[in-house]
């Protein structure tokens, strides 16, 4: 059966998430119904990252085996159609090797985490952005996010739920950036890494937006780190402002 | 009574446009709903460009008269605490003259269409922008919108509704911006005028979107203009893709 990488974007907020559930609106499931539709049966896709509930997705990637030989955009073209009217998009499709998987090949997931800084309500992008109040030192954020690159024991940054194996992991690299906007700016932070644990990217600009703030001295981020203890760490940033932005392959299919 | 100006964005995807109407929601309804929990009673405001259903606005401009004399800012936090949870924002606030008004003391209207041009369905910004399939032309479009720059009967471009006494009106710039993105592109059209005929912007963008698609020529758009019949426009461009981004007055409160 040929394989297919899929790039798929959506809009988290009317999902449960990435994973299936039974009774419950989820992207799997919306795909897996959609790729259904043009091949009957049941079918199980596998994805580079489960993202949370009202999380969103540029460039999520998952992996389906079909018995025909599709031509790429037909197939695409195909699964969009079944996926009318759910904010889901296959925004690349590329045939793979059979050993080619989305999950266990990934390299490097890389994440957005957008976060609008004005005082009045946001209307245009409500469910895809969080807000915030008030102005952000981004030299503070910098310096507080600096003591999370590398190699480091993540406890403090993981969601008590985590199924991962080990709280240990490597922190490529954590980039702030800032855009002005006609009122206020937009504050992006560009995180990537092998693989994150649970809720590790809220936890991260959630403790990083307190430094922002004030609140936090960028120190305390290294001796939150330090603790090792889920307690110690700041609040966690809502999911709506979160986006997994790209996967990265040693042998990537869209590149 | 003092009289506040009000700069007000709104995403107007939930409401049957600006104007008020019984037992419909209206961002004028809203706004007047927020203002009496404030000031009890009966209130009217005015505004620079009557939004239709579906029309968004970035920097929508009105005003109302109040009783007590308000710290802008403090007006500002008020209203838009009794407009949650509605996507509906006062961005800017400023005191103003007695005579001053949003409607007859404007001097200039600026509205911007958005659209997205990309093979996949929309998914973050569905009700934001108007997604059109194929690649557009924009030197076409441009040549197509230099001969509506400038004082015109535009008939052809004004809905059989409209109500304005004369359908010559001076239009002062058209321009078409192209923004490249990770998948296709936005294309926004910045129109410029002292006022608008009722759909207008939407008859013209639909209009220049043929000429950018190359269905028609752009000297195609002169024959319908010197037409002066509604049945030479193109498409009418649908609503969710228009923003009233902005209202210049000689006297700017805003500056």
């Amino acid at each position: 059966m040929p394989r297919y990488a899929l790039k798929v974007e959506y809009n988290g907020a009317p999902f449960v998430g990435w994973q299936r559930q039974p009774n419950h609106p989820s992207v799997q499931g919306a795909i897996e119904a959609a790729i259904a539709k043009i091949e009957p049966g049941s079918h199980t896709i596998a994805a580079a990252g489960r993202t949370d509930a009202g999380v969103h997705a540029y460039a999520q990637v998952a992996h389906c085996d079909l018995v025909r030989d599709w031509s790429t955009f037909r197939l695409m073209e195909a699964v969009n159609f079944h996926l009318k009217p759910l904010p889901i998009a296959i925004v690349g499709c590329e045939k793979v090797a059979e050993d080619w998987h989305a999950r266990f090949s990934a390299s490097e997931r890389r994440y957005v985490f957008r976060v609008l800084v004005r005082r009045p309500p946001v209307t245009h992008e409500r469910s895809l952005v969080w807000q915030v109040l008030r102005p952000l030192d981004l030299e503070a954020m910098r310096a507080g996010a600096a003591h999370l690159i590398g190699l480091h024991d993540f406890t403090t940054f993981r969601s008590t739920i985590c199924q991962s194996a080990s709280p240990v992991k490597t922190l490529n690299a954590i980039e702030i950036e800032e855009i002005p906007l006609s009122l206020g700016s937009e504050v992006r932070f560009h995180l990537r890494a092998r693989s994150f644990l649970h809720n590790q990217v809220r936890s991260v600009v959630g403790t990083l937006e307190r430094v922002g703030a004030g609140s936090w001295t960028p120190d305390k981020v290294r001796d939150a780190l330090l603790e090792r203890d889920r307690a110690a760490c700041g609040p966690v940033a809502p999911p709506h402002g979160l986006y997994l932005a790209g996967v990265e392959y040693d042998d990537n299919p869209f590149a």
